[in-house]
Formats: C-alpha cells, structure tokens, sequence
C-alpha cells in the first residue's frame, strides 16, 4: 500500500458506461500504475469488445445474454460481477455499473475485503447500513468516486474527523430559479441539458430535480458516518468548489477543480497517493472570477427533501425512494408524466410505504420492486 | 502529544499586541486546555500587569529599563524573551513580537527543540534558511499563525505533499483598483482603514502596499519548502478562502473562514487536534453569496514583485527588503513621504546594496541596519 512501484490491478465493473470508461482513460494514461485485470458490462458489446481487445482481462462478465455466447470464447475467463468483485487477482474493484445492479457486486467485493472505488450511488443509497458494516467486519475501503464525495475525503484527510457539518455542493441543475410555472413545463429536452456536468440521462434528470443531491446526502450519511442534520446543501452553480467539511473549530475546507469526473477517478484509484496526469485540467484563475452560494429552495425542488427525510427515517424507505424515482424519471422521459410529477409520485409511494427497519438485502430488493410497481399502478389509474 | 487530557503550557512573548491578546483570549476561553506559563511584553506595562495578576505566569519579561526594576519584585523570574523561549516548563512558544526583536526568542526557541507559533514575520522573511535549518537539526516544530500560513498548513494535513503550488490569497487592501493618480496622492489615515483586518499600523499600511503579501510569499517558502515559482497571490477582496493549495493531480484545497486571527492562533496552539471554541465564528452561508478573484495588479503594487525577488535572491536581500521597509512606512506615516515613494525607496535600497549569500544572524541583523540608514540617507537628500 502506498509503494508507487506496485502497478494496481483493477477489475472496472460498467466499463462502457461514463465512469466506466473515464477509468479506462486514466488507466491509459498511468499504464506504470494501473493495469486491468476485470471489465463487466451490460449490453454494449462492440465497445466492451474493444476494450477487451486494448486492456486484455483475465475476466470478463456481460449482462446480454446473446452476446455471452460469443463473449465466452476469448482468452479470459467469462465469471460473474461478483465473482469477477472479489477475486482475489483484483486490488481495486471499481463499481461504475448503474441502479440497483450494483448492490450484489458491491456487496461480494466489501465481503471479499477489497477496495471499492464506488460510483453507483443505489448501493449506498438502498443498502447504506448493509454495506457499511460488512465493510468494518470485513476491513474493506469504500473509496468514493462521485465528486462531491471525493471532495469530502479529500478534506477530510488527515483530519481526526471531528466533524461540525458537512456542505455538499449542487449545481442547481436547468432549471434553477424556475417559478413553478416554469417548472411545470419542462420538456425532457430541456431537462437532459444540465449546465456544467455531461453525464447520462438518468442522473441528468435527477441533478435537474435535486433528487441527485439528496441522494448524494444519504451516502455522504453512510461513508462518513455523518449525522443527517449535520449535512447541508448549498447551491453553486459554477460546479468549481465540489464540497466542503466544517470542523469543530470553525474553520472549512473545500475541494476545487474543474467539473471533470476523471479526478475524483484517479483520486479513488491512486489513494492515499497522487499522481500527476497532464490530462486532467488545472485550474485557470484567469478566467474563474467568481464563484457564488445560494441556499437551495426546497418547495421548488421538494426532491431533495423527500430523499433526505428518506435517508433520515432509514429502514426500507430510501430503497422505496430510488426505486420510485427511477420508473417515475423514466416516465418522464417518455412524455407520459411531467416533470413536477416525479417528486409527487416519489412522494406519494413513499406514503404508502409500510417500512421494514434493519431490513435485509432481500427486503430492500423488494421494497425496490413494490414501489416500482406503485408508480406504474399510481400513474396507469391516470393518477396523477 | 495529541492527548487532549494534557494541559499545554505556553510562553506569550507579545502579550500585549493584537495577537498576543487574542493568544489569550483563546487561553481564558479554554483553561482545560492552555496554561499560561511565560508572558513578555515591550512598553505596555498596564496591560501586562492585569495579564499577571489574571494569569499569574512563572516567568515574566518587559523592554521597558524602567518598569523591569517595577516588575522585577513579583512572584516569578524575571528572565530574558531568550530564556523564556527555551525554558524547559514552556511546551508552545508564542512569538507574536513585531519587527526584528522576534528574530533572537524564535531562534532560541528552535534550538532548543520547541513547538514555536510563529507569528512574527521577520523571523523567517529575514532569516528563513538559518531557522529552518535549527529547526530540523533540532526538531523543533514552525507552527503557523498566519491566517495565510495556517490555511495551507491545514491543507496539506495528511497529503503527502506533492505539491502543483500555493496560491496565497490577498484582500487586495484598502486600494485594490486605484490609478497611478489615486495611488498618488494616498493620505496615512485611508491607508490605515483596512477593508476587511483589524490589524497594527505596520501591518495594515503593508497590506496596503501589498508588502505583506510579498513578505508571505517569504514566509510560506520557508514554511513549506516550495519553490519561489509555485507560490501565487490572487487577489480574493471577501478575505474569506485564506489561502489554497494545488496538488500535482489538479486538485486544490481552500481553507475558508471569517478573518479572525483567534482561528489560526487556536489551530496552532490545538494542533494535530482542533478544539470546539463558541467564541470562533461559524460561517454564516445565508451571507456568503459571493466569493470574487482575480490576478493581482503588480505595476500598481511594486512592493510585492520587489519582495518576491529579493527572496528568490535570497543572501542578506530580505533582510534589507524589511529594514527599507519599516523605515518608509514609518516615514509614510509621519507625512514625509507619499504611499508610492515606500515602493521606489525600498527598490532603490535593494539595488544600492551589496548581497552576502547565506548570511549569518549577525550580518542580516547588519543588512537591516544598513538598510534602515540607508533610507534616511536616500530621504533626508531631499530624494525622491
């Protein structure tokens, strides 16, 4: 740990997804310090097919089921996400896969002791106390690779964690400022244009909500062991300062850069480490003049409350939260429901949410499915 | 060290100045934490003795030939800022002296292998290389009081210190964006209103020049270790990011607060741990709409290009840069010279004089003399 000789070996689960392949850019970059050893991927097959080719695996794992026929023949062995998470070959595994398929591979490679470079927001999210305490039982990492996360530990650093509270940055999104005409409505063209970040269409539709930045609350609760109340959210549109830690004696600090997720990658990657990549930008204080806050206004965007008072009542209810926005945002993008309905309907099924405390794996997967199932059933009653 | 059951015993030298005062407003606010055990002070012999009937100190020193007879008669030593310095009950040495007269106590206070708050800037503008070096060969520890020092010290916490450069912030001062004909024609009393520091004259007057700044800029290459060319200044008017560091990922750290001394003279006096205070200010978010930088304006403020060189130089060349200095900004103040003449009479001294590479503390002690006679001399010729 910590010799700069040691070339990491990393197995890259969702590499063709965009944190995915921004991991396989820094790997690119720092041949002499990372080298692939496990690629999984869902259905992308023509791209996996060429990283497989560039990064030669000993592992490889695909979701589509045609496409694992042909995959199998390669000189790699074809294992499962989890299997591929906690093998013992792999140092770091990097979980960049999206939605609750994360979860059972987060949980094999915390149970195999690894370090999880963790980018899939739902194993958090659902799962927090699940994983978080495999991981002490287990002394696995959880390295954050979500910006405002990175941000966070890179503060923390160091630091003997006597927390007063934790900022966490938000962008605002499209549509910050927007009256509730405004917001009624929105198109999903306008809501897939976020001002500062690229990323895909689901997050995209959860930055424009806040839904994003309450989800971003409810892990930062789970990796830093942080009090719900002792979270808050600012808005700074210039995506430059990506969080910020207040300690008890006053005094904060904050982590900045450019909005580019191949930092925090790298940070998660190279920990407790840094590397120099010219590829990643520096700071250019010619052109950054200004750099504003702003308290974000939560009967606007009432995402952001639903999600953090999800994460405070704990239990079933953050799985119920995820589960609702996922189909309700999909709705959305399919001009079935308008924009100010994905926090009604998430609002709604958490209501009628019978929460289930501690609750296992399994009960969190099926508080997910039931309250998928309520907003399809919500919605196809022409409700609302 | 580090166990917060331990009461710190600390040596004030300056009690009675700005930092000197609030050194003990920390101590009078945390008694379970900080003793008083030293206090010396120069002329205010007031205000020194309340401190000794308030803190009842075992060792005591005052400038003052007169009031030493006074104050040699209570129940403590009468002992030199030297011996106070190095006394072995005194776990923190304070060295919040002004001008030169702290360059002796924080020598003697690093070699003898003590925990020294620095917040005299001379010590390590004039005589960086032979207090660092005693410092290593005797392990003593330069703890920063600089609001500027102490927040790139609380950024490099725990990083490994792979350094891109420190970007030192500056209000800007009093006059950031006059003309050359403002700047002109500047009186002694606008330059004593600083816009966002309550500090002394010498100080504030520097902060006006931008001397201060070019005089951190010395300091933070001695304290740090970092070469003169990865050290920035960016000009930062809300004096609320106190200072930044950027590591060789691209990644950068602020520390952000009220301007308030008290937080850094804490830090140094609480460091590896941070103490909760509820006199320390939190942020308030709801008012901190607007954080604004920009490059500083070097033709406008000579002072700081002139001090950045003479410490790349090095040798005996800030040494005179201080002395020159002094001498202007008292010259400014008694209305002999105008707010633009301290820049050129300090310039003209630094050309005029003749550089001993690494000098001894007796010929930098010289250098400052010859500076200071100098300036008379260039002045009382009717020049500039």
């Amino acid at each position: 740990m910590g010799n700069t000789n040691t070339v990491k070996q990393l197995a890259v689960l969702g590499s063709t997804g965009s944190i995915g392949k921004q991991t396989l850019e820094i790997v690119r970059a720092l041949p002499h310090n990372f080298h692939i050893v496990g690629l999984a991927a869902g259905k992308n097959i023509s791209l996996l097919t060429k990283q497989i080719n560039e990064f030669k695996p000993k592992f490889v794992y695909c979701q589509d089921k045609k496409a694992q026929a042909h995959l199998a023949s390669g000189e790699y062995e074809f294992l499962s996400l989890e299997d591929i998470a906690r093998h013992p070959e792999a140092d770091i595994v990097v979980i960049a896969t999206s939605g609750k398929s994360g979860l059972s591979p987060t949980l094999a490679a915390v149970k195999a002791g690894k370090k999880v470079a963790l980018a899939n927001k739902e194993s958090l999210v659902m799962a927090g106390e699940n994983i978080t305490s495999e991981a002490k039982l287990n002394a696995a990492q959880i390295l954050p690779i979500d910006s405002e996360h990175s941000a966070i530990w890179q503060c923390l650093e160091g630091e003997r964690q006597k927390v007063a509270q934790l900022i966490l940055t938000a962008s605002g999104g499209p549509f910050h400022h927007y009256s509730p005409a405004q917001l009624n409505g929105i198109t999903a063209e306008q809501a897939l244009k976020h001002p500062s970040w690229h990323m895909g269409k689901k997050v995209t539709i959860d930055s424009a909500t806040l839904m994003n930045k309450g989800l971003e609350v409810i892990e930062a609760h789970w990796l830093f062991g942080i009090p719900f109340d002792n979270i808050k959210v600012l808005i700074h549109p210039q995506s430059i300062v990506h969080s910020m830690v207040e300690f008890i004696d006053g005094s904060i600090k904050a982590q900045l850069s450019y909005p580019d997720m191949r930092l925090p990658i790298q940070y998660a990657l190279s920990y407790p480490e840094r590397l120099s990549n010219p590829q990643l930008p520096r700071l250019n204080w010619n052109h950054i003049n200004n750099l504003t806050f702003e308290q974000p206004d939560l009967d606007a965007f009432p995402c952001l409350k639903l999600a953090i008072e999800a994460g405070k009542k704990g239990g079933t209810y953050p799985a119920v939260l995820c589960g609702a926005d996922e189909v309700a945002v999909e709705l959305f993008l399919a001009q079935r429901i308008r924009f100010v309905d994905i926090a009604s309907l998430v609002e709604e099924t958490l209501e009628q949410h019978q929460v289930i405390a501690h609750a296992s794996l399994e009960e969190i997967i099926a508080a997910d499915a039931w309250a998928r199932e309520k907003v399809l059933q919500l919605t196809s009653r022409g409700n609302p």
